[in-house]
């Protein structure tokens, strides 16, 4: 599991002034793309990793605040060709404020057939994992 | 079922040239208040909805037209103080490309908490659903 | 001059229900990207344009409608390696309610460099405004 | 004159590798927000701010990092109901990437018409300037 800030901006906040639950994906996003280490493991050459399937449930609302959420990130799961991500989403108080899950796949970005993970994207994960310990 | 027509940005395009799949919940959202009848009906007096629940599952990548996706939502199961939503989401060619359901909580804008749905909500689902035969 | 609809989002309002500010850049980019005839033209091989100058002028708040904006875009000047889009922003009843500039420069995607405007560009541009006619 | 550090997301990327041109308004709100105080200084009882004019030049490309980028803002000039603020916006390395100038009216929120900026604006204002000093 390794844990990644992220900083809310006023413009994700709704008109009752939480933060709108489309914004929760991007909050989700930013967690994936740090667990990978950056935007070269999203898209490499001869890969593209795709959201399959996305669930999230909301525990609390969540508001404003300058410090940041802190969104724990985990491997559920692991197959030939897709992969399962679990999240945890914490308010500046430590308040658990939402669990989510994403079923990745990895395919080729020409024909968008899934494909075996690559090394390289095993390795990263693995790399991001340990990196929190 | 009412079908609710949402158009594309360029913004909204990821650097494969694809809908990035956050921006799917923007649609789903847009889908959602089209069928409450507009946004006072999401925040009205005296109650609010929230998403409580949120799965969307991508059957296929949405690439960039100037034609409207098309959105079929429906009332998957009504209880005391929630409901569920379903989706689908259709390209410009009628393509399936997306589907989902939410979950939403009618609660007291102050306290939170969940209430009775009222009765406009349940004449606006109604309404909305009647509206599309 | 050409003329490019824009439909509003609900998550494009702010807590006062008016269209956010930094929205109506999303709409801008919009009509640029219509103007110029697809994201080809943005991005194409061996150039790339980007926004050097914004300049906004807010005259009235927009609300929500389900009928598009309207907006005109048409080209101020041109010199050797940018050039100056101009646009009016009508709401669905055809009201003004901003204007604005952009100057975009024409730059190679490697270096970041200036350089004269393909002539691809010149006759998309030629072609959008004659399109409308 | 305060500095506010901003986060960026990769949501907020071009297909470029860029932050878009888009964004760097959600940034300079970010700023304007910081300096007055909250979000209860842009809407209080009473009065509603909002913006008229703005000017962006983007001065050099931003990429992507995960520390901060850090925008200068300060009051250019103040008159009865409106006042200009200037931005500048520094990269994680302190390179100068765009320059910008809003004004902001403040409004009756009922009429929309003008009013005197209240005396609460002004020493919020003048409260953000101190405490960075």
């Amino acid at each position: 599991m390794i844990t990644v800030p992220v900083y809310r901006r006023f413009s994700d906040l709704d008109p009752l002034g939480h933060v709108n639950n489309v914004v929760f994906h991007d909050y989700l996003q930013e967690a994936r793309v740090g667990l990978i280490g950056g935007l070269d493991g999203v898209l490499g050459p001869g890969f593209s990793q795709i959201v399959v399937d996305q669930h999230v449930h909301h525990v609390a609302p969540l508001g404003h605040h300058r410090d940041p959420i802190q969104i724990d990130v985990w491997i559920e799961s692991m197959a030939r060709s897709s992969y399962v991500l679990g999240y945890r989403v914490r308010d500046e108080k430590g308040t658990n404020v939402a669990e989510a899950t994403s079923r990745l796949a990895v395919v080729d970005p020409d024909s968008g057939r899934p494909i075996r993970i690559p090394e390289e994207i095993r390795s990263r994960l693995e790399a991001g994992l340990e990196s929190a310990d």
